[in-house]
């Protein structure tokens, strides 16, 4: 039984963590709401699975996945049950415990990354809090997006087994996590990324590492890598970067 | 050998889920950074030990928990690693995947009720971004608290096994950080939060029942709890009420 992905299907978003575990594990899945709506596809599907009055444990929004009879939901949690066995979580307890550490703060860091473009209400449109978020990527840009990297470059630098990876010498999730977490902030933030990258090479290093994986190439390649757009959380709005 | 909690000292933060979850287990552990100064405590104390050069793990940010060799940080994380340990986290792997799951809900709330008072910049005076936070403290207010309660509401309403908890028939660390978030509403937005428990009478209920237990109880009485105060992530502020 393949795995069943359930995500918004027109943006990278959240979903996006999960998407580059399978595929980089070469994992048999399918992306339900990007299925023709005869096929069970469709945003409104998922809206209608997603407040499933059957469900005795609903997710409280996607993504979640589906694997017999096992349903999980929160990015974090999923990758925490699809990491061993997609081999992606490092060696034993201490290795799994860490990987996820790191997956939760890429977490905080892509949250924040979302509220730069919607700092009051994530129910109102962009243009209404625009103002706020000029202020609050600035901060993001400054403060947050250094401090980020400048932990993972040190957690890079650290690593006993060398800096090609986060965790160990394999890759993990938390790698290709922090790898989508850069893609993101080089789409949204051009400018205020590269300067930031050029004091974390090994942040970098590791994001060019990654994206040449076969796998991961030639999911980045096809159709089922969805683009960045204004409609997910990495977002290109001029005013927001500098 | 006792768990050793390194968090900030005066605030019960990020650090009360761990706290809690400790103290309702009964676990022998020591709130290092509580500790007087000539024995290792002290918010100075706690910051250098979160950049020593040598950690070949660092933590982000506190909470941390040191037990033996392991260093874990990040709340849910160490909830995770603890969960088992102190018997809170239901029974099997589907149970401790949805207690975690909870877990990540529950953070995600904590972090929006941050940001009530902090839109624009952790790094900025609550009074230089007073504007901002009262715009999304409505927000919060209107849509986000309704939301997230409402949903544990259902979660602990479909529970196969009862309303009295979230995950099976015993307390797991999900219902203890769902007491303290409620307690952290009730602090911060009183006649919000009155207006969204009265429609959630089983997360009221489950608030009400985690109180009483006695080493709950008995912790909440202590000077072990530090009381709220308007430098946690629960503030008090009349203007973000309403």
């Amino acid at each position: 039984m393949p795995y069943q992905l359930h995500y918004w299907p027109t943006i990278q978003g959240r979903g996006e963590f999960v998407r580059l575990a399978l595929e980089a594990a070469g994992a048999d899945y399918v992306d339900v709401a990007r299925l023709p709506e005869g096929e069970g596809g469709g945003g409104s599907a998922l809206g209608e699975r997603l407040d499933d009055p059957e469900a005795a444990r609903p997710a409280f929004a996607p993504p979640f996945l589906v694997d017999g009879d096992i349903v999980v939901g929160q990015t974090a949690a999923i990758l925490l049950y699809l990491g061993p066995r997609l081999g992606l979580s490092g060696v034993g307890e201490s290795d799994g415990l860490w990987t996820h550490q790191l997956q939760l703060t890429i977490a905080d860091a892509v949250a924040e990354a979302h509220d730069t473009h919607h700092p009051i209400s994530v129910g109102a449109y962009y243009e209404d809090q625009r103002d706020a978020a000029v202020q609050r990527a600035k901060a993001f840009r400054e403060e947050r997006i250094p401090k980020f990297l400048g932990w993972f470059e040190r957690v890079l630098q650290r690593n006993p087994a060398g800096s090609q990876h986060l965790v160990g010498d394999t890759l993990t999730y938390a790698d290709l996590s922090l790898f989508q977490l850069v893609d993101g902030l080089r789409y949204a933030f051009p400018k205020a990324s590269a300067r930031a990258l050029a004091a974390t090479p090994a942040v970098e290093r590791l994001h060019a590492n990654v994206k040449r994986r076969q796998r991961v190439h030639d999911y980045l390649q096809s159709p089922r890598r969805i683009a960045f757009n204004e409609d997910g959380i990495f977002r290109r709005y001029a005013e927001l970067d500098g």
